[in-house]
């Protein structure tokens, strides 16, 4: 019995995950969720409390399923450049890869959420800052192999990363250009280009060609 | 009659707009709509056929409200960089100065509608494009006054741009973080500085710092 509610509630996470990808988090109702998966909203009900309940469960679905697929394989890699390097080639386009039918639904979310107060809210908000902190975190490791310049100012360069990140998002899933990883990586390349160490910057250093 | 129904359909779109960068276009029903403006369902279906109908309505009612306060002052500045600079500077956060309650709803529109086809999306896409045209059309002018470099790739230097603007947005809005502002200014001058000729470079050009 435990076992068949946890498969259930595994099938209801799995479900709603895509749902989510897809349609954000306005598109995650008790109602549209038992439909999905062909059951009656009080099964639903049986595993979450409320709506809120809900996205806050498969937003942290979604976070299990990018930790073993962005940053697990990061990780592995050396300190530094490397692992900088890993992160966003791992990071960009990775709900795809993961199986998602939709986009990342944390970029989604800090769109969607903007002026939604609440505890869903709440979490994206967390799950963001942790996000950017271990960003900070593997920059400040490649400041400390020498790889990036002492004096770089570490918040600007993530904050710019995570610009990327959005742009791209936009480029590949609502655009639909071809020249999207093309383009993210030239702005990426440039961002990097500009936090090497004087010396170590390329001639034309992160020329927009 | 006439009048009065003209001045129903300006509520209908002005109390729409704002529910629309509140929360999005998911947010936008013929029954919210009518609940917001205290009038009937049938009231709102005399002016609109359908919920694609209103939500297109109200997309062409948000690039009404955005041209005199981010084109219209950009096209009377010189042209070149004095004119794309007052682009960024109109453009970045002009939703709050707009008067609207919430965020830019093309920004939000461009991730809730990624795997949404129809009409609504077809609508986004081609406002997306048009205003990408136009940001091309400033750099292109601003390589025309020799202030950035003959063999800039435009396309590129106008993706980045928009990323800038994405990221600003959920610095502003979602982070609520006091240095977006400043964040964005450093993000935009040096994308601007690895475009400018090489000679006009700053000497530790786009420093982040």
């Amino acid at each position: 019995m435990a076992k068949r509610q946890a498969d259930t509630g595994e099938k209801l996470l799995h479900s709603g995950v895509g749902l989510l990808s897809q349609e954000g988090l306005s598109g995650i109702t008790m109602g549209r969720l038992a439909e999905q998966v062909g059951m009656s909203k009080s099964g639903v009900f049986a595993h979450f409390k409320s709506k809120a309940d809900v996205q806050i469960a498969l937003l942290e679905y979604t976070s299990q399923l990018a930790t073993p697929r962005v940053l697990e394989p990061t990780l592995r890699e050396p300190i530094g450049l490397p692992r900088l390097n890993a992160l966003v080639r791992n990071w960009f386009g990775w709900a795809g890869r993961a199986g998602l039918p939709g986009g990342c639904p944390i970029a989604a979310a800090m769109f969607e959420l903007d002026d939604v107060e609440g505890p869903v809210r709440e979490k994206v908000q967390q799950m963001e800052a942790e996000w950017r902190g271990m960003l900070a975190q593997l920059v400040r490791e490649a400041v400390g192999t020498g790889e990036l310049r002492e004096d770089l100012d570490v918040e600007q360069f993530v904050w710019e990363l995570c610009g990327i990140y959005l742009g791209h998002h936009v480029s590949t899933r609502f655009v639909r250009d071809a020249s999207a990883d093309a383009r993210g990586a030239t702005a990426w390349a440039a961002l990097l280009d500009r936090a090497r160490p004087t010396a170590n910057r390329s001639e034309r250093e992160a020329a927009v060609t």
